[in-house]
């Protein structure tokens, strides 16, 4: 049974430092007075720099929550989770996706296997398939170069591909135009349905067990939508699938199929062909590889850096301190850098599924619960909005991240002496200031309190490679603070109860469409009354 | 000094009401069992219709609610809001959001002036403007028709239209493109100007003051951006500002310059010249009117219906009794229709900015500062996103959103026997239930605790008066509870401390844009450090 830290002792020597940090001498202002707070307090690696002056602890409260580290094993069971253990217990498998982007070629064993030459040639496969589609030697039905691709996929198929496709946009030089489609609302594929040209539009229908219900009947409506059209699916789908699903079907008509692996959870599979494919057909298969190779430095620096210089397990000893000592229940994420506009989102799915659990990886229920919520907007869009609440209201984490070079350096015409980029970090750099540091005012409707803390991750550029850093970064962390709390953070049992209800409700809905004087009468007095409703149209 | 509710006695034998309900005995799976619990919770009124029978209260507890509204008069504020006093106390203005929606004939004096006919001249002014873009009587400078419209402007001058722009989408049939430029980082106009035709675009530049630094560093990019491509800009700008501001100087050449007041803070703006401009472009100007008319039918609804037949009323009522009785502190919105995925990024900025306040209109410091945290994506994505978190983590209420007769109606392919949308309110009827009964089981990994609330709110369609009766209910939503809690929802002095200090960052910044030799002295350590690094290129 893995060491819990609620028990330790250090874990009351926190309870009291974090006591002690309520007092008015440990405000964050004081704190900062200390002209070596940002050296003591940051750290520069693996093509990241993490500066984390600005939360609310010190050099006490950091030293012992490395012995925190240290207690519950967390660097030793990261590399054993690298190397193939079966830390996702309740599912009964291994949690590889840092095997997804890794060069090394020792081999990696799962059930005597060595997966790396498998997920290898899986790479090799998408080369070779992207750069068929890039040179027109595969085609659509018609002859014509495909400049459309369109993901049908939801959640961990889709939202981890959306994030690097955004940040990366500004290598899209391949004249393919990506696209996503994952609700089941019929809304989403109506709008994309008139914006696509279905005879250059390539679907790449991603589902591990290949029975989502969503993206199966996103699925149907596309390829019913591709054979009115007059064309043929067979030239127009390839699938992302685990092997032997139905839709690795080899008698099913498409145009490939690549393979994804259940030792590779939805939400941390960018790394995959759930990404890969995609993402070599937008950006070129050199940059994904890129991409590749910058998560690996980050998988590396987390697996072999010491403790006390390990960005994404510093970071995840910070989330503990913050929600279990500190009390914050919410965790804003804020890129200064509006092509990762949907890092939030992902973040939101990898956090919140990975460690939003009730019960340890052996089955203990939590007392309380772990799991910030996580949000974010792209700044300073978000000092626009919500950032009224986050300087007055209840007081949040928050995670600044800020790029230094940007991608469109031509634009240099200057708004009060100073260019757009500038003008965003001198916000990127005010926001955590006036956050932490608070001002006093007469006027109370003008006070601010203060003593809110964050954390500035900076990034060189916006290149695959720091892309991939980041990522894994994010990944690291998560895996870090499920491993410090005992969580296991490769299930979701969250979402089932949901999918048995919806699944009852989709057959009595079914039973209607059949035999239209079905009553419903199976159903309880909400339910029934809200599909009368349905069937009515009316309400 | 208005009455605030924490120290009269009904908030007391609240307290005592929501220390019963945490009993096993009001487990919402036992309310739940009552066959009129529905009928007892739910309301519908002014288009909507709203289902609060998940929420973890019962008729007592709704009694207490009501007599709390009544003792603090919240109608009476909210009627004399919309006519014109002056609530914003803090500013010494009125709140006449609800004045750009009336098509009311009373006078509605502000300072003794009636201000309705400005505002009906306005309107006349957006429906002539728009019917001479579509008809191309106005061109750009090369004599093209106009078929891109970019928005410059951020917070309260951008969400709201872009939420209504998103829902509206299937109406936009006026063969114009509608963008958004909102955020001062570069990227955003970069990207931007790859993909608009700089002969064909209107820039429609929207700040009350017309001093916003990031829409005046987006207006100059834009201009320069339009001169360089040998335009007039004369011809291709049209400003939305207050009387007097900068953007409404006559001698600067511009299309067009519509009013906005003082009256109307920018989160409660899209109902004016804000949205009114570009939604009458993209949509044309009857279905903003159309959408005007839904707003005011509930702005008319919130005002003069019951206190127990009011649906904005009831649902604030309801936030404070889960923010401060139950102790949420997140509020999730999870609209079950694509087109309303912008709806909780307006509503996150509407709520939080209006109601995230850390002291009371009369300058009196919250010892629990109110203000959820709003976020939201649409479902099914979020079930595949966050929902783990919302099933077996720290529980928050949700707005479920559904709608009943979608947009796309021609596709009618089903998969496992239901169409899309019947799959999708499937899920929007089992998710709701699954919070609130939850399942035992022996697996500890597979129990759900369930009483978890929510509410669920139903549209017939997504036409423009909808959408208007949307909007209005969450804004008067907001507006009650802050009323009811003693908050100014109409400021935001929470924003002016990181504009304060980015201001001193900007000018440092620019002095070293003029004089290289400047080394940032009057800088504190860790600003220095990062100014240091954005001038290096390098960290």
């Amino acid at each position: 049974m893995a060491t819990l830290p609620f028990e330790l002792p250090v874990w009351k020597e926190l309870a009291t430092q974090a006591a002690k940090m309520e007092r008015p001498e440990n405000h964050l202002r004081l704190l900062l007075a200390d002209p070596n707070r940002l050296t003591a307090f940051s750290l520069k690696d693996a093509g990241l720099f993490y500066d984390f002056s600005r939360q609310r602890l010190n050099s006490d409260i950091l030293t012992l929550l490395l012995d925190l580290a240290i207690a519950c094993q967390l660097s030793d069971r990261f590399r054993a989770m690298m190397n193939g253990a079966k830390l996702n217990t309740t599912e009964k498998r291994a949690a590889l996706h840092t095997a997804t982007r890794s060069f090394q070629s020792t081999p990696l064993l799962v059930d005597g296997q060595d997966v790396l030459p498998t997920l290898k040639a899986v790479r090799s496969q998408i080369k070779a398939f992207s750069a068929a589609i890039h040179s027109a030697e595969l085609t659509g039905s018609t002859g014509k170069p495909f400049d459309t691709v369109v993901v049908i996929g939801i959640g961990g198929s889709y939202l981890g591909t959306e994030f690097v496709a955004q940040a990366l946009g500004a290598y899209a030089d391949k004249s393919i135009d990506l696209y996503f489609l994952s609700n089941v609302d019929i809304h989403d594929f109506g709008r994309l349905a008139k914006r696509v040209d279905p005879a250059t539009t390539l679907w790449i229908v991603i589902s591990k067990s290949y029975t989502t219900a969503e993206t199966m009947a996103n699925a149907q409506q596309a390829e019913a939508f591709v054979r009115s059209s007059g064309l043929d699916p067979a030239d127009h789908f390839v699938t992302v699938t685990s092997k032997g699903s139905p839709g690795d079907d080899p008698a099913a008509a498409k145009l490939a199929s690549f393979h994804m692996f259940d030792y590779i959870g939805g939400r941390y599979s960018v790394t995959s062909a759930v990404g890969g494919v995609p993402l070599s057909l937008y950006l070129g298969y050199d940059r994904f590889e890129h991409f590749l190779q910058g998560a690996e430095e980050m998988d590396q620096h987390a697996a072999y850096a010491p403790a006390d210089q390990n960005l994404p397990l510093v970071a995840a000893l910070i989330n503990v301190w913050n929600y279990y000592h500190l009390g914050y229940r919410v965790q804003g994420i804020i890129p200064y850098a509006a092509p990762l506009s949907k890092l939030a989102p992902h973040i939101q799915q990898l956090y919140m599924e990975s460690n939003g659990k009730g019960v340890t990886a052996e089955g203990q229920i939590y007392s309380e619960p772990p799991g910030f919520v996580v949000f974010g907007e792209p700044g300073t869009n978000a000092q626009h909005s919500f950032f009224q609440l986050a300087h007055q209201g209840r007081p949040f984490p928050i995670d600044f991240i800020g790029v230094l070079i940007p991608q469109y350096e031509q634009y240099k015409n200057q708004s009060r002496g100073v260019t757009n980029h500038q003008e965003l970090w001198a916000n990127l750099l005010s926001q955590p200031q006036a956050l932490a540091l608070g001002q006093a005012n007469d006027d109370k409707a003008r006070c601010f309190s203060g003593n809110r803390p964050s954390s500035t991750i900076l990034l060189q550029d916006l290149t695959p490679a720091n892309i991939g850093r980041l990522l894994a970064f994010y990944e690291a962390r998560t895996v870090y603070e499920a491993f410090l709390l005992g969580i296991n953070p490769f299930d979701q049992f969250g979402v089932e109860l949901g999918k048995t209800i919806a699944s009852k409700v989709r057959k009595t809905i079914a039973q209607k469409n059949e035999t239209p004087e079905h009553a419903f009468q199976d159903q309880d007095p909400i339910t029934r009354f809200y599909l009368e409703t349905l069937f009515r149209g009316k309400f």
